[in-house]
């Protein structure tokens, strides 16, 4: 009576030597977990240590990709925050429910106490889009979506793209991370990151930088206690969860690194695995969607070693 | 620094007297905070108590309004299930990150000692969709939607339809409960219900008979440590989080209710909250969406006393 095929929007998947095979009988389409047994090494990537973050929290491990072609200048600007240890020490200071956790210095507004900065910047011009360039990798979503033009995935980021504009942009999904910023544009820089816990908040795209994408260790953050305060800040100084620290993985000694790979969206791997959740061939399901909306496409993470 | 302008879809709006005005010179549109301000009682429903369910957890209460037109038959059942106490100390069983929580009989498949049923149903006929009806209350979204034709609210409950099948259905937005099936479509019926904690899975439209929505304390479920096993299931009994009670609101006595109101869906006022979040007034937002996705439109509640 326990559901147990109640299947998901696999975000981990462990290697696994299991085929799954068609059964006896009229061939059925592959499911997600049919494409992924039959991947090859061409089918992933490897996480460059260069542009991976490892935010380290008591309950564990929280690994962030950065988007180096979508907002260059905040990434090199969060590495240049990393490497001084910026955020070692500093803590989440906000969940707010089907919204967003949030990471800062919770003295930020007192300048004697607040930490101080060496070669990172405080504050950037905005990065909320850039130019189009046909050169970026674009592997279309058809199905449509109801804030842009156009929709898809570039180097395992959901983007968006509105050609006439001449501007391309990442996408507020699940497990995107951002640069808070205050009510001017460029009041941001870095010092304080989001990632989305909730239900996408499109409305955010192209008002903020995204500049990297959570791709393990979401549950860490999404399972942390609300804050009671107004936008889930925490009350008290002691509900705020404490950053063990945030470093790139290049700085992490190689036996501690997580070695993960990212299922490579510019193939036709990736593009059965799309179809695959369109129209789902799962016994358990009754009725095919035909239609699949950006944010629940998964993007199939695995580790390699460790 | 810390970004307070970060503006949510409000989700509890506690009565307030502040008025928030327009500013001197050029009026602005307003913004949520101003139409909800500005709301008459006539904006407002009471939840019926008879459609009502509250489920007590050791943090509080969760509160869940019943979607009688929808799902006739499984609300009817969960209300038997409700008055016979049927899930009174069992638990939530399973957490699924950016999925759902589901709670159940642990015991659900050992026949001599799972929980018995007195008057309600084991299984029902599934209630995926049910015939369209003219009569059905149901303000239209303009923005266009993925996966249905038409897509809107219909007493306060987030749905889509398709006028040439004929078909109307509830749609899995962020806190939609459900009953949770085995693979055959006639194998649920209420026992054990599950609520979205995630991304709205859309893919489970027209797969699942759900049959109401989360109105208060949704934290309390979506920050559940998610379960290690397999599609989150916790692995060891000690991991499962009691109910302590889940009771129809009008089996409680009186002055233990929570008195909620939901901002009716069939209004001028709605239709100009959902224009306030399409096109955001708030001085944070640089850049106009011009659409609003159906789960991202709040539906806005109110403590009225207690």
């Amino acid at each position: 009576m326990i559901n147990r095929y109640f299947v998901t929007g696999l975000f981990m998947v462990l290697l696994t030597g299991v085929s799954h095979g068609a059964l006896a009988g009229k061939p059925k389409p592959a499911a997600m977990a049919d494409i992924i047994a039959a991947t090859t090494a061409e089918d992933w990537r490897a996480l460059d240590p260069e542009n991976t973050l490892y935010m380290e929290l008591a309950g564990g491990r929280v690994i962030i990709e950065l988007a180096l072609k979508y907002a260059p200048n905040h990434v090199a600007n969060v590495k240049a925050l990393a490497r001084e240890h910026y955020w070692d020490g500093l803590a989440i200071i906000r969940s707010q429910d089907n919204y967003v956790v949030q990471w800062a210095d919770p003295d930020a507004e007192k300048p004697e106490q607040k930490r101080k900065l060496k070669n990172a910047k405080a504050t950037l011009p905005a990065e909320f889009d850039r130019a189009f360039d046909p050169k970026l990798a674009f592997t279309r979503l058809t199905d449509g979506d109801v804030y842009a033009s156009e929709v898809g995935f570039s180097d395992g980021f959901p983007v968006a793209r509105d050609k006439r504009a001449g501007k391309t942009w990442l996408v507020h999904c699940y497990g995107a991370v951002g640069a808070g910023r205050d009510a001017a544009i460029d009041s941001g820089g870095g010092t304080e990151l989001y990632a989305v816990t909730g239900h996408s908040p499109r409305q955010l795209d192209r008002n903020v930088t995204l500049l990297g994408r959570v791709v393990q260790g979401m549950e860490l953050l999404s399972s942390l206690p609300r804050g009671a305060a107004a936008l889930g800040f925490y009350e008290k100084a002691e509900q705020r969860v404490p950053l063990k620290s945030v470093h790139l993985a290049s700085e992490v000694p190689v036996g501690e690194r997580t070695s993960l790979e990212i299922l490579r969206t510019d193939t036709k791997t990736f593009l059965r695995l799309i179809e695959a959740r369109r129209n789902r061939p799962e016994d358990w399901f009754h009725y095919q969607a035909g239609h699949i909306e950006l944010c629940n496409v998964p993007i199939p993470v695995r580790r390699t070693r460790n």
